[in-house]
């Protein structure tokens, strides 16, 4: 399959997955409401351990509901941060995942632009700042 | 000044400021409501025509409403997007500028951890996908 | 088209643009000398405030003479620091697209060559700063 | 002193230093035309055979009329490329030393100005390319 | 007191610490095997659910035995792994911290001197792969 | 041939080679132990002093034994090295290429999970502290 080609391992068949990693294989598709486990996990998988500290650590932060955790942002907002950093990091897998999931909560191109042109603004002048070096602006800590 | 001792430019004082300068430093303070202009704007005015162009790239973007343009994202989280790219960018300049003005949005320290909690958990993901080169799960491009 | 296979969004035909997009396009295609509307622009053209900001600020700085700038570096050198930046930033389209740039302006692979080196050794020496967290040699700043 | 306050290792002394590390302090300041040794030498000095490879890679680059190679790039435009790269990583030490060797140079703040203006630009276009990701314009390679 | 000058939230005082932050924080000092908690840890704090989740990520890679998990890399190459990173993203906090805990393990400033060659190298030849778009040899992936 | 199809330049066909590349390329693969020339090298060989520059800063870094320095690393923790800045960097070329050395070096994929692991981590912890802008533990340079 074309998604296994350049993987650095071999992607673990979902249907082939047994015990730990057949029940988090599992987990990701309901708590997603997905019917495919996507690439990373499959890749993750390759060694079960780290599959479940990723997967915990990611079901704890953008499905907080799921694991009875109250949560401050909507499952847009966590998602236009993802899509921020990844773009901002020019991660072509994870710009891909989150542009879907984004998609899939009803963003439009128009918007998918605004949040473009935002990450594009602010890499921009964080350039800006460390080019010309200057000192924060002093503000109290928050508490 | 402390905020200029270690800028690589001296930054324009903002009472000393004439012309173009004068009109943008104060069409900033009038446009974020704050009585004094922030340090990367005092270092971009050694160069008007990038102070001019930087700030109609930001007040169009992050002051949708000042330049009569719509918005589909709410001003919070416009400076969420704006915090996880600095912090993804590690520029102290600008996360103490984003911390500062989501603080003054009223969002408080629990909401700031869930943010960077979602920050770190994508620079952690993307690390994985680019470590581990996997292929982008398929979906049709937006539109 | 093969260059529309992966973006997240659906390029905008550049025939069958219109109003402000169309004028853009022409505008890009005029004031680069080019007959064709490279990808980049087109994915922008699918939220076309945004494909005006971008453009706005990339003519100003790229093309000063286009808009009446006095300018103190000549267009090589611009688009050498495109590409020093497009490299450090590991951003494939943008590479390419300085690449092709500075080939046109007849910088042969030699040339290319030295830029590449000194672009690879202060990423090297970078780290070092950091790794080693150097405090930087005082000097006034520049005025 | 100051510049030994944070960094990592206790910076070797100009004064204290012999056999090879001498050697090296004596050319970088030689072939630098300066009177005291920058900081992060001092910190490579810990390590005398990274000092030399370090050395040995930066002269034939920045300095390569030293080293008998000739070079397409005048010695502006080299450090403009560094200047380029260091304040896209953020590199605090490596913007500090390259801002004062450009000054030296003779390069005013309008100058400076420019150029940040042309890398923020570029770190703005590139996240924009990462985050549409946008395949390359077809065009062959150089040769 | 001095490190609680410029982080962005109040770093809760360690004494007046209870409840969960209060378990975690005995946890990271007895499984270090320090008698301070380092400063992010007291940031982390402010959102006690963030702290949790860092906590325990980090605690089953770094301190595995602690968690009854076999690892196949020691402690200092994992430490070692941990300064390239920080390097690599020019994390100041980071890098103190990663360089503090090899010292620890016994690290000497020579040992310190390789790490770093190496971690400035391969941020060149990462500059070098990029700048030039090298498509990766062919081998097949690893299982 | 596929692994030139995107590179920005024609790669040097290892067979055509001459001169001081042709002895570089002969002294890649004796002190590589390999039978074919990389990618990487065959584009540096566009430049041939970049070429060679490049060549004996890796040499000494990654092959000591080969240049008669001492070392305090072993091979495979210098791979590690490798691999843990090029997924930070993101860099696909540098990826495959340092996952192929260590695979043949023994690294089974439980190993290469746990390297991802503490690369993912430290790239999330690297985020929070830039995110809260926390200042590093005090504690005395290394000598």
């Amino acid at each position: 399959m074309n998604d296994e080609r350049q993987a650095t391992v071999r992607l673990v068949d979902e249907l082939g997955a047994s015990g730990k990693v057949r029940q988090i294989f599992d987990d990701i598709k309901a708590t997603k409401g997905i019917d495919r486990v996507p690439a990373l996990w499959r890749a993750l998988a390759t060694a079960p351990d780290e599959l479940e500290l990723v997967w915990t650590s990611l079901k704890a932060r953008m499905h907080p509901e799921a694991v009875g955790r109250e949560s401050n942002l909507d499952a847009k907002t966590r998602e236009i941060i993802a899509l921020a950093v990844s773009a901002t990091n020019g991660c072509s897998y994870c710009v891909n995942s989150h542009t879907a999931a984004l998609r899939k909560q009803g963003v439009d191109q128009e918007t998918l632009g605004e949040i473009m042109g935002i990450v594009s603004l602010f890499n921009s002048t964080n350039a800006l700042a460390e080019g010309y070096q200057v000192e924060p602006d002093v503000f109290p800590p928050l508490d």
